[in-house]
């Protein structure tokens, strides 16, 4: 819509994540957000028309920011695919672990629209596979990582780092090991691409 | 102690596993298994001090064989190390996708124990990844799956399988593709491993 005042989509979901942020879930209600704003309920309504449906865009706006920095590591082609296989995996469980840290509410909202298989969650894994293809299928092409189906290679990829990027082992994420079981995962995947397992 | 009556920790065990089978754990109290068994509740509490020291040895129980079954399929020479490493991470999954079916109240009782890291639930996975360890010795002694430390190759290889055997991911064990899924995990990492593929 032509943007008479500014109240737009972006600055709803601003305010949502900045009150998720400070008082939890429950008070990012539509009144909340609007009083926040100091407009009408019905000036949020008319972008979102309940709750859960503020709640998955914050949700979706929050997890495209990862999905967009993991990106620029995906894509970095001064990188070689198997090194960058390896640190782009190491920069999802590090961003998961930071999340968790820094925005333990708007972790929380993912971790329920997960469990209710929301399309905010699937869709955030559909990125992240795509993102991982795209560098197994530039091994794929310089050699180094050979394979003739670039998407199942990730696929099987992100099945065998499940551990660390999946939300069942949260609570395993602030062990003192886990990266260093990551790294020695990602070394025997490497082994098993016949990729080379150090730059 | 000398059995004197039947009345033994093992009667306790049966009838207690019994009890939560047909009527659930709200039901597994210490007073219905000694009212089941037509033995006085002091007679129960003597073994089993609580409802949760009851519920914890019914489950272990349940988890030791399981453990018993796939400790025969790992110590099974006759097939060579590789493909019995394939064949037991199978039959761990299958365990457990039978266990879900068919005893869904003990897969339950499970879950809670482990959400709660009883020490029932990082038994059953230290019991678990020993026997791994021991396949993976085997394949050292005779070269098919060459390490020097076959416990750290054990460990690498059942985190690159989490999500076949961790509880976080038991929603995702009746999707159609799963079994397919470990088995291409397993070529990968038997690939890493330097080791047979295929029998």
């Amino acid at each position: 819509m032509p943007a008479r005042t500014p109240l737009d989509a972006n600055a709803i979901l601003a305010a949502t994540e900045e009150i998720l942020r400070r008082h939890g879930p429950d008070k990012a209600t539509v009144v909340d957000v609007a009083r926040t704003l100091g407009v009408s309920h019905a000036a949020v309504y008319k972008h979102f028309p309940s709750k859960q449906a503020l709640r998955e865009a914050v949700t979706r706006r929050w997890l495209d920011r990862s999905r967009d920095a993991l990106a620029v590591i995906a894509a970095d082609s001064a990188v070689p695919p198997a090194q960058r296989l390896r640190t782009w995996l190491h920069a999802v469980l590090a961003g998961k672990q930071a999340k968790i840290r820094e925005d333990p509410e708007l972790f929380a909202a993912y971790a329920i629209l997960a469990a209710a298989h929301s399309g905010v969650a699937t869709d955030h894994v559909t990125d992240l596979l795509g993102q991982l293809t795209a560098i197994v299928a530039d091994g794929a092409a310089d050699g180094s990582l050979p394979t003739d189906d670039a998407q199942a290679t990730a696929r099987v990829v992100f099945n065998a780092t499940a551990k660390f990027h999946h939300l069942g082992h949260a609570a395993e994420w602030q062990n003192p090991g886990i990266v260093t079981e990551l790294d020695e995962v990602c070394t025997l995947l490497l082994q098993g691409l016949h990729a080379p397992t150090s730059p």
